[in-house]
């Protein structure tokens, strides 16, 4: 019996009814304290198999980082992402097309042209696809015009689709998803939308909800739909709500009507859980 | 005492010294079977954290996979990883260098000339950005000569480094390796060594150590070793033995060596287990 002393023992404690009674501890194999042996956990084959399993996914991780680092090109630009950078290094990117941002309202203008591939924008979006392909002005003409967008997002939407990597503030990530959605470059897209979801608070849910609604990012409708609801006793206060309102009155409409179905689905589990 | 009841039960049996005495099994909560309470698995804090780390891993794994699916090209040619191979449908591929298999042997030629962008070369192959950007006479003219490659194989690089991608059986991993050698492309380089590695077999061994030893693929040297050093009494009979002690005695040398090292080493530690 050397081996169950070893890894557990005997011990006596009154249980809340006051009877005086026996139990086990057992040793974690993982982190190495005692656990009640009444804390069922899981038997060794089991917690072998999960760190079997836990080293196998850092190797895919490991892996596919890789295939990442060697698939990811350098931005035809001095960017922060291109390997470049640090040096100040620019090779010579062999460009076939430049894109320019038409319509900055910073007013700091006017912005050189941002050099690209043809190859690389026809396998990144449809939309430049289809462009460049069909003989279209822009590929004759070799310049494609992006209109109402600032040369910085421009550039952060071009090296994105070099990289796939950018760093985002919330107004960046805003344009990034316009030209996202514009050209129909879902992985930025998404980026976007996961970004501007982990950014929800209550003061820009309104905001991010009537933007995401007119671009059409289910996953920040979604969550900032449900933040709202959770707080529709400090809704109508808010200005922004006011300004909805005026704005576009169907999306408070649509506010209301989740806020119901809320309620309805709460009040319905609710009626079941007592029933039980 | 209820929760004890539902995780543990009690039950006796007959230790091997005859001694009558208890036992605890215990149910462990992943694979729901009961265990010995002596076989201490881990409690159920250890084991909730693990389960939450293997979801966050594989979180992890699919964004990684959509980055690569995103950042994966696809080759300017009809390739099996090509998301056009199947529709048979092929976009004007805005290439700007033709590379060409020069010292095919397979007499089936000639071959097309493979279609490139110098950018997706640069950015793959320090040894194609140099050729380029030295301006040197196969970026004058858009065409770059490799020779000593079958057409199929050139192929073959070429989609890799546009995909990350390669299908390939043991001859086409010995040539992608050659090739990932002469241009520098560490990734597809350690993608050929995984794979000879993950086929190496007593037939093959001699033959990869040796070719691995003139391509300086130290994955598939150390597991060859390992494999012919294991099998020292079979050695001298294989006719690539013979061979490579007429071709390059000084390979045959340093398997001796480390054959001996091994043999040192394993008495040095059975000797000290002995002491202990």
């Amino acid at each position: 019996m050397r081996r169950r002393r070893s890894t557990t023992e005997r011990q006596h404690y009154e249980t809340d009814s006051g009877e005086d009674s026996e139990t086990e501890t057992m040793r974690c194999i993982s982190c190495q304290e005692d656990y009640d042996a009444r804390e069922g956990g899981t038997c060794k084959e089991c917690y072998d198999e999960a760190n079997e399993t836990e080293e196998d996914l850092k190797r895919e991780i490991d892996d596919l980082k890789a295939k990442v680092a060697f698939l990811r090109f350098w931005a035809p630009f001095d960017s922060p992402h291109s390997p470049y950078y640090a040096a100040k290094f620019h090779p010579p990117c062999y460009s076939d097309v430049v894109l320019v941002a038409s319509g900055d309202s910073s007013g700091t203008g006017p912005f050189p042209p941002v050099p690209a591939h043809k190859a690389v924008l026809a396998s990144r979006s449809p939309v430049f696809r289809a462009m460049l392909e069909n003989e279209m002005q822009e590929s004759r003409s070799g310049t494609i015009k992006i209109s109402d967008v600032s040369y910085e997002a421009l550039r952060a939407f071009v090296n994105y689709l070099y990289t796939a990597e950018a760093s985002v503030d919330e107004p960046m990530a805003y344009a990034l998803l316009v030209l996202a959605e514009k050209y129909q470059v879902k992985h930025l897209k998404t980026y976007c939308e996961k970004f501007l979801v982990s950014i929800l608070n209550w003061d820009n849910s309104i905001g991010s909800y009537a933007f995401a609604h007119q671009h059409n990012a289910k996953l920040v409708v979604e969550a900032a739909m449900s933040l709202i609801t959770d707080n529709m006793d400090k809704l109508t206060k808010r200005e922004e709500y006011l300004e909805l309102k005026e704005k576009d009155p169907r999306l408070i409409v649509e506010i209301y009507e989740a806020s119901l179905c809320k309620q309805v689905n709460t009040a319905a589990s609710k009626d079941s859980s007592q029933k039980t």
